[in-house]
């Protein structure tokens, strides 16, 4: 049998001379001749064991057979290190154990991976087959440490701010509207389905009609959707709303609770309150509803300085009321003309016709249009834009949603290329003011940017009846570092607003009954104002975490694909499992797994 | 607009004469001549708001609109309540708030029932499909309160103990063993299913041979099984797993949990360490594996008393070795003949032929059996049992099983008759020692009565060989009240241990291949030591909310026939949707809602 008294991180220079019982996996085995050195590892880290035959020829005998990922226990004395002998790199590096008994707890095969090596290149496709090994990696176990505790800090931060979590079901209802469902068979009603959660969102707003009052979750949300890089078919989020508050209390209520998760969780102190744009603004300015702030080169409207040029391009897009904007890159000495023909092919894959630039050297102005402007015109310009030596300016000049496309992506590749994002560094931003409607093209009505329920932006309701298309809504989201990971709006609580929002939809009483079903009838029980937010949980983790890589901060992801490689789910079923449940298949595709 | 600076029931006699500006709910409107008095509602409580003329004319007109539910928001001066007005069963009940301004927020359609009123006689029918508004009702509110708190404080308990929380997926792989599971297909790959689990003991398995060391979940669980009263189509468990450890930390650990978890959220202190039986002492004393010990009524082995009557029905039992067993209800003067029959007519509906009794009253030893005994016999009887003045013996008299049953059912009527439970009385109990296996009548086999994975109880390793079905295993439960509340077991680490068992299953390597899949490779790779529990979570918090209804603790209950009647779901969908998941309904059947 076996015992376990310290975990591998425990002990210090301060127990030598104590005798513990340690339980690990063998991470490394080491024969120094008839001396044997194991690396014992365990979910907190590592800790070394010594097999000296002079203290124990018993246990040094059974070490010699110990491989890689065996599972032992082992007694010894802690003992400091011969001088020479620390790790500094290794938490208990100071000291070792000077083990006088061991048992083989159990055995391993041959693990189809190195667990101890941290910068793996094992494949993605391996490491999820066996992800039970792969989670004893280091790498990953840190994020899984990560993400309970993120959530827990922020469970704790929530309930001080008198947030209840309710749970709400995972066997919902069917919607119409939104994302593609996934459905669950009714056994005792045949022909009847269930539908996992795309998001708690109508049940919160019904807890608040409830009366909660403050309500949160870390929900589990669901979407049948062909999956991207930062996506899985389940994910998590914190599901925030609350009554009788506007949304200047979210944006305190965010913003604290971000300041202590980080401060918990990463030791970072943030700042607050968080910069605010306008969704107009932000398209200006970075072209972009969730800019990365971690860079300047905000975009400049060339329009003015640039109208004097003899470039049909530009006087075709001032005529057209198109776009001529550009950022100014610093520094860009280095930036020579085969760059920048670089940059221009990269734009042209956001169907952007050209690039021009600007550039200001210590001699001279160089320009790939400087045939369309007078020396004096280019001297007035970077003089007007305030360029320094080295500055480059690039120009982009189309349609306006082409323009913020392409200078936003270019933005960001710049960024990258010149390494002009530091570590550690995060910049928060709330997104206010969206529009409520958009165009439906095909329809040609309106529809709505979020969803009918989201309120207009209280000092346009009059707009509502002149020119709802330029309405905007009392919708936010919150942006980290060029990610969205928040967003939310206030919701309708008056039944005429209500009303008027779905007669500016065209929907009919048949529409809206049929859409919405009783949930229309809910809110004329006593709703009170109210307003909320969901955060996107895995991507915040995966900020916390520093990978771009979402599986790394689920303990057991699904591919792009929806595969459970380790499970090997989705499976084939019996038939009598379908027959109970009163459903066929059309269609049967064996999934053959590697 | 509105604004909220306090709740309702926030203000004290502290607070006279400040201005105060409050939201929530009209729960009662009283107009007294001119002045009207409104019991303002939040989720927190009531507040008397006051429209006097005097102060505001146009506060009292808007009052007089008032109905019940329309959602207010008001202004006004905390006064002290003139006396004799006091309302010492109202927490804000010294002091009320004159208003001098009064917006409605939202009006309310008449609510179906009144919300006002805690002891409802309105079905529960009803309060489903409304149960946003049920949820208003403070009977409701608390117990969705009371789950909140007691997550919170089970996740802190089980984080300060290392305990990582890790959420394991919701689409999971179907397994041909144990309950029905509910089917999602799949859309990508036509003709598969994903299935939701019915708890995560793969995973929490797999996370310890991942190294996870100690963790747990609030997990989401799914049973497609025809609805007891106390069950839910979706379920809550506290799941809990460690490595490296003995049921006697996991009995500590549990121990410690729910005494800070009763502390908190009750303030009970319970006592600990928790009484233990073993499965055998239990059945022998209690008829029953979840025993109530909040009242005695242990049973009595009569045989060696009894074996001298001359009661053909005793004496054959005791040839057959079946069972002669009773318990004694104490002060049982009332026990008439009549109520004596009635509790024979109840045990025999649990298959017991009869049911014998002796009483012992202040002049004589009555009977219904007493023609098969001599005066001596009987006196010796009731004085070996120690029996005092009015208490009575009832006797039963069968099989073993059957007696057990029988007087299990008898012994908690009796109980529950009598008045015997105490309130806020709970009493604790590990039941440990299972039989590791049970035949399987069918098949003339062994089968596990837990699963495959329970290691056998460490002191019996050696009866494997030899006396297999008298092995026990390393399982537990803990009971509360009569309830089972959790139950758990240590996993087999080893694989020789492992591969006794299938083959004393009599399994091929094919049979295992198909049943544990790669789980069984999983265990070759270094498996640890490890064992966890699983608790019940909505079944303890009807223990923590008083209540016997499991749709109480859940903020979106569905029926015992799995309807979520405000949903209304499960529901027909659409021929496109079943079309893009490669599935027909063999059979629909349209739901009729009322």
């Amino acid at each position: 049998m076996f015992k376990r008294d310290h975990t591998c991180t425990e002990l210090t220079i301060e127990d030598v001379n104590k005798e513990v019982n340690l339980c690990g996996w063998v991470n490394k085995r080491r024969d120094h001749g008839s001396m044997i050195f194991i690396d014992l590892r365990d979910r907190y880290g590592l800790c070394q064991l010594v097999f000296d035959p002079d203290i124990s020829s018993d246990a040094q005998e059974i070490a010699k057979q110990l491989r890689n990922e065996w599972v032992i226990y082992a007694k010894g004395i802690v003992s400091k290190r011969n001088p020479g002998m620390e790790n500094k790199k290794m938490e208990t590096g100071e000291i070792e154990i000077k083990v006088n008994f061991i048992s083989i707890l159990s055995k391993s095969k041959p693990t189809p991976f190195p667990i101890f090596d941290d910068q793996t290149t094992t494949s993605e496709e391996l490491r999820l087959k066996y992800r039970y090994l792969d989670l004893r990696r280091k790498e990953i176990m840190e994020k899984i440490e990560m993400r309970s505790k993120s959530m827990l800090t922020i469970r704790n931060f929530l309930n001080e701010h008198n947030f209840l979590e309710v749970n709400t079901p995972i066997l919902c209802k069917s919607t119409p509207e939104g994302a593609r469902d996934y459905l669950v068979p009714s056994r005792i009603y045949p022909g009847n389905y269930y539908a996992l959660p795309q998001s708690p969102q109508i049940f919160k707003q019904l807890l608040m009609i409830g009366g909660t009052d403050r309500y949160f979750q870390l929900a589990q949300c669901f979407r049948d959707e062909d999956l991207r890089a930062d996506r899985q078919p389940e994910f998590t989020q914190i599901d925030i709303e609350m009554s009788f508050a506007k949304k200047e209390d979210i944006f305190n209520l965010c913003e604290n609770m971000l300041k202590d998760l980080f401060k918990k969780c990463l030791d970072v102190d943030i700042q607050t309150p968080f910069k605010k744009l306008s969704y107009d603004e932000a398209m200006d300015k970075y072209g972009s509803d969730k800019p990365d702030l971690r860079y300047n080169m905000e975009f400049l409207d060339l329009k003015d300085l640039i109208k004097n040029s003899t470039f049909s391009v530009f006087l075709d897009a001032i005529k057209n009321n198109n776009s001529i904007k550009g950022f100014i890159i610093e520094n860009g000495q280095d930036l020579s003309r085969k760059k920048l023909d670089k940059y221009e092919e990269f734009a042209k894959n956001f169907n952007l016709k050209g690039l021009s630039n600007i550039r200001l050297t210590n001699e001279s102005i160089k320009s790939n249009i400087s045939k369309f402007f007078t020396q004096k015109q280019l001297e007035d310009l970077t003089k007007s834009l305030k360029m320094k030596e080295n500055d480059v300016l690039l120009i982009a000049c189309d349609k306006k949603e082409i323009v913020n496309q392409a200078l936003d992506h270019l933005r960001r590749k710049v960024a990258k290329d010149r390494n002009l994002i530091k570590e550690k560094d995060y910049k928060f931003l709330w997104i206010v003011d969206f529009p409520l409607f958009e165009k439906d093209e095909n329809e040609n009505r309106l529809k709505s940017c979020h969803h009918p329920f989201t309120s207009p932006h209280f000092d346009e309701m009059d707009k509502l009846d002149t020119d709802p298309i330029n309405v905007k809504a009392e919708a936010y989201d919150l942006v980290l570092n060029g990610y969205e990971i928040a967003g939310g709006s206030q919701r309708i609580h008056d039944s005429k607003v209500q009303n008027k929002i779905f007669e500016l939809l065209n929907l009919s009483k048949e529409d809206i009954s049929k859409k919405f079903g009783f949930f229309i009838d809910a809110l004329s029980y006593g709703t009170p104002p109210h307003l909320g937010i969901a955060f996107g949980f895995d991507r915040l983790n995966m900020i916390l975490s520093n990978t771009d890589n979402i599986r790394d901060v689920i303990a057991f992801p699904k591919t792009l694909k929806a595969l459970d490689l380790m499970m090997q789910s989705p499976s084939l079923v019996s038939d009598d499992q379908l027959k109970e449940l009163s459903i066929s298949s059309i269609e049967n595709k064996e999934i053959t797994w590697e």
